[in-house]
């Protein structure tokens, strides 16, 4: 499969999704204002994605100064992660990613500035090492939601070029397959930014996987004709009802789910949760800017200058439209409220015995 | 209000329509294989529209020969009507326009060849007026369903730019915002071709209506957010029971509208039912190219080259997900066959009153 994303030792080598489809190129990031850039110009998308990329940024950035003392280190990266995290604002995996690796440098007992950089190292590959499992996980748990011969309706993009791993609705997908399941993916193109067009349709194609493109406004109608046989997407943020918050269109194809008896699954790990949020009402929606609809990627005007448009990022899928929610911890099924409960309390425990605190 | 077709005397002028909204650019269309590629490349779209230009074609096609006996002309006809007819397989108004010319052409009892080409000219301007008419009817019968403020969600196009009168799911809002209701539309832009927003956007923006333009993949969110008081659309061929073969993304809307409890209505005129068909699925859908799906416009890919696509043109909307039909000769409500069946036993009659055979 394809690397999206690879430390090489000295830096770290990814794939610059801006050329999608059109070219497959990689660019090496030495510097961390090279890690920057690529993560403000979408060269690198998707949470967990960008999350990785700043942790090994924050790598680079503190390799290669000189520190004195602890207490120089720490200003420094405080002042580090501040510049990274501002690459996207929004991106809230962004920050995260960081004061995850800055609290475990506060919590390691070391003085060595060097030993404290290459921890830093360290704990990127780990995040990175973590997000792949838990794609595995994710992937591995969602088989039992497959059947032997399916075609599978995705929005958006949820694959290798989203994660650290094989992707989460679409790491279900390769699995599958891997499996020699018989899988036919139609690939909803997901306006406005058109990452199932570009991306999805783009990865699977590469990998051979059997995928067939088609508008947003054909979901409905493929249900009817083609045989969906389930539907499976990603997660924005995943509220302790489960209802779900994913790309704008993810709703839509829920309502089309049901009234064709068709299931619909999210695959999503544990980290996507907000046990804080008790339903989708509490879920913010990021409105962007008009001229994502008004134009295609901002290079061809298609609609009138001054006309209005509307442009949530995403929409909330109530939990009574979802027939399941894959994670890396298992299925949580109806009520949802009980069986995400259960999930994160076994996670816990599982998490004890394996060790794994950053 | 533009004009967007005009028999100018000598050609048939009218408004490119893959040139908007950039620009408004009228083409003089001076012969009957301009009129075809007209047609074939969508500069003149939407079904009554299409009709039109075709039956003007018609006249273009025949009035650069001579034919020495009315069998040699009728012979020439058919072949005519059969290559414009060609141009868009799937528009029934465009065939049914030349055959319900070339009826009224062996009923008229001429034998001159030149008087049975002026005869023709005659015929496609009548057809022009009928449809200006049609569109008021349809205008005015669509009120009762009109609230005096709403929020209208609609789909393609299906207004002046699509007619040879004000409309008819637009005409509708047309009439309501004369009258004086408070109306908002909400306009899907409609991939692959995008009418909507390149048309459908600018057309009410043109006239001052006020309009949301949204991506396809929105319209469910937007039902549950936005308060849509309801939906109306036009159609491309309604057979007996009610089915409706409109725009591919129509049907996903009607269920969209019935898991929201929005009324969902169909504006057409009766010349665009085909009782000969008992239900939709004896309607064809015309798949068109790949190219439509993996490019915008032919002119920005954004899949991979080699990617499959489907692109049907069409869906088709059972009649338990239309609320109402509304037509020229008046409302069709469920049950559909009955309705329709009526609609079209009164018009009958009335035509016999008003005395107006083609």
């Amino acid at each position: 499969m394809i690397h999206t994303i690879e430390w090489t030792g000295q830096s770290l080598r990814i794939l610059d999704q801006t050329r999608l489809p059109e070219a497959t190129v990689f660019q090496e990031l030495k510097t961390v204002s090279e890690v920057f850039t690529a993560i403000r110009e979408l060269k690198v998308r998707g949470a967990p994605l960008i999350g990785i990329t700043a942790a090994y940024g924050l790598y680079l950035a503190m390799a290669g100064e000189r520190f004195d003392s602890r207490e120089q280190f720490f200003q420094r990266l405080e002042e580090q992660i501040r510049y990274l995290a501002s690459a996207r604002p929004t991106a809230v995996n962004l920050e995260w990613a960081l004061r995850r690796i800055q609290k475990a440098l506060q919590d390691a007992g070391l003085t060595d500035p060097n030993q404290l950089t290459e921890r830093i190292l360290a704990l990127a590959r780990h995040i990175h090492e973590e997000d792949r499992l838990r794609c595995e996980r994710i992937a591995q748990n969602g088989q039992a939601l497959i059947p032997e011969r399916a075609t599978i309706l995705t929005h958006c993009n949820t694959g290798i070029l989203a994660t650290g791993g094989i992707g989460t609705a679409l790491g279900i997908i390769y699995r599958a397959v891997e499996e020699g399941k018989k899988i036919t993916v139609l690939a909803d193109e997901t306006r406005p930014l058109l990452q199932g067009a570009r991306l999805t349709s783009w990865e699977l194609f590469t990998h051979q996987i059997p995928v067939t493109l088609i508008c947003d406004d054909m979901a409905g109608w493929a249900m009817r004709k083609k045989g969906v046989d389930l539907i499976v997407v990603g997660a924005d943020r995943i509220a302790a009802d489960g209802s779900t918050a994913n790309k704008i269109g993810t709703y839509s194809l829920a309502v089309l789910a049901r009234h064709h008896g068709i299931p619909f699954y999210v695959a999503a790990p544990l980290s996507t949760f907000d046990l804080s949020l008790a339903g989708g009402e509490a879920i913010p929606i990021e409105e962007r800017s008009a001229l994502e609809v008004k134009t295609i990627l901002g290079r061809l005007p298609i609609a009138p200058d001054g006309v209005d448009c509307w442009n949530p990022a995403f929409d909330v899928t109530p939990p009574e439209l979802i027939t399941a929610i894959v994670t890396d911890a298992g299925i949580a099924s109806p009520p949802f409220k009980e069986s995400i409960a259960q999930l994160f309390q076994q996670s816990k425990t599982t998490k004890k015995l394996e060790g794994e605190p950053l």
